[in-house]
């Protein structure tokens, strides 16, 4: 399976270790929109190419990975190479998923292509879980917990503050929330209850401290409606406790059955070192489902609900019923 | 969808439940091999008809779902109903899967019938869960561990032990265990280092209990190979204490990515108040995959490998892509 991708920032790296980890993928080039020359990626031997050769789907790949932000590059990048190639993305801004998918759907279909939007761990495998307990458990009611871990679009506003010279903001379920869903008690918790803020910062020397802290804490949609707490930090700190990408989190779905009110309790969590390189992990696999899917002559835009996990693995259908059933 | 129900076991009666809880689905008939008139259910006004009525693919079903045992029952009910009917089966004796789905298949081809063996939590929802962690991270480790529950097979051995009127058996996973699992670890675990079995026995009276003891913790296969405890009590205890059937546990995966070696722990946990309600609901869920992709023209075996989230569901596509993934 010949892989492409498009983007090399953290995501498009955590692609690249993940195409590398699997047999049956070769990377055949990463392509970029800014000088391809000025940019040194960690797989030897693979070319650095323009975005530029992309164009009128002369590359020979069978899927491309497109590694761009959902606020602005994706809803543009997606639709337009799906009309030349199989495209994987990870499309996070949820309220705009029905009208993403409609783009690509049209794009894809016209060009006998096949792509999938929304790939990663939330939306992607969390909502994987979702899906499925909603389906067992009719009637039951699913919590999604993020974290401890770092959030990235949380870290960028920080740092967007004057006198903030560096930030990391880590998002932390409270313990009380997730022992509440955990127990099966179906609680209504707010915004605040379920999660509280953490954040680091290195600030300017001589910035007034107590105007960032504020800053921070009432910043509305990011912050106001949470507990948050601030530390300042040093610069020399930031980099030796908080360089790395750690996230994770729970969904945990309980729910009935029967006429005695037998309790469930289905939970699915991640604890991983590195979100861009798991998630790029799970862009990988699905990758190979829509090559697959594509060969098979199927086309249009999918969602990791639309494809059967079978087809993500690189095991053979008897291997998996011997060994996985 | 027309359901129709063959065996009223404790699983037939999870399966009721589930099918009743489906606002889209009907139950038409419990179907049973011992007399129809003896057997009473608790939906009102559903017919319990005798095995017999379903020779020939005469009764007007969408799909039955088998629930006999997987040590004489399905090898032989889940091949003969797949030329009549779509059917789903909760087959778990692992090493036997690649045959009898051979069967299933041959006969559910050529009648152009759908049929999904080897359906429930393990195999099942467990299963989908390990097979998403290993195409996600290749190369990783996946651990099953089950319970606290009740094994239904284990508690069958003890009571057919001279002198032993009742018996309850509770599998328990080790907590050190998990532990050492949870942190990524990767340990290499025992059979008695993963597992527990507590037994709560009543004996006849006058029964010798150092020899019912020694009989059970010594018995190959069941519980030689772990650390076993056996507790006698009393017809009273054990109707007050331990006639629920919960039941649950957890498959673990742990693996790395990229050069780094950043870990990733992949966790997916069920506690269960009841297991043959939980494994009922999970067969009803598929039940209406079985009959949707027969709508399509797919014909033959399937596992729960095969097929697509979304087919569980009875939310449109529009629905699970606005507000669940």
């Amino acid at each position: 399976m010949k892989v492409g991708i498009l983007g090399y920032g953290n995501l498009g790296r955590g692609v690249e270790a993940a195409v590398n980890k699997n047999e049956d993928m070769e990377l055949c080039a990463v392509y970029t929109r800014r000088d391809p020359a000025a940019l040194a990626i960690r797989t030897e031997g693979v070319p650095v190419k323009s975005a530029d050769c992309l164009e009128g789907g002369a590359e020979d790949i069978d899927v491309l990975v497109i590694c761009g932000g959902s606020a602005t590059d994706l809803p543009e990048m997606t639709p337009k190479y799906a009309a030349w190639y199989n495209v994987v993305d990870s499309f996070d801004t949820h309220a705009n998923i029905p009208t993403h998918f409609a783009n690509v759907d049209d794009k894809a279909k016209a060009a006998g292509k096949t792509a999938i939007i929304s790939c990663g761990w939330d939306p992607g495998m969390f909502s994987i879980s979702r899906i499925y307990a909603d389906s067992v458990l009719p009637g039951s009611q699913a919590y999604t917990f993020w974290g401890k871990g770092v959030s990235q679009g949380h870290s960028d506003a920080i740092r967007r503050i004057e006198g903030v010279v560096d930030a990391r903001q880590y998002t932390i379920p409270v313990p009380e929330a997730l022992n509440k869903v955990r127990s099966g008690a179906n609680p209504t918790l707010t915004t605040r209850e379920k999660h509280t803020r953490e954040c680091f910062v290195v600030a300017e020397e001589g910035a007034d401290l107590a105007r960032i802290e504020k800053e921070i804490v009432t910043m509305p949609n990011y912050f106001a409606d949470y507990d948050t707490t601030v530390y300042f930090i040093s610069a020399e700190e930031m980099k030796k406790n908080h360089s790395g990408l750690p996230h994770g989190g729970s969904v945990i779905c309980s729910g009935e059955t029967g006429k005695d009110g037998m309790k469930h309790v289905i939970e699915y969590s991640l604890t991983l070192d590195s979100n861009p390189e798991f998630t790029g992990s799970v862009l990988a696999a699905f990758a190979r489902a829509i090559v697959r899917l594509n060969n098979e002559g199927v086309a249009g835009a999918k969602t990791v609900f639309d494809i059967a996990p079978a087809y993500l693995s690189p095991r053979s259908a008897e291997e998996l019923r011997a060994h996985f059933l």
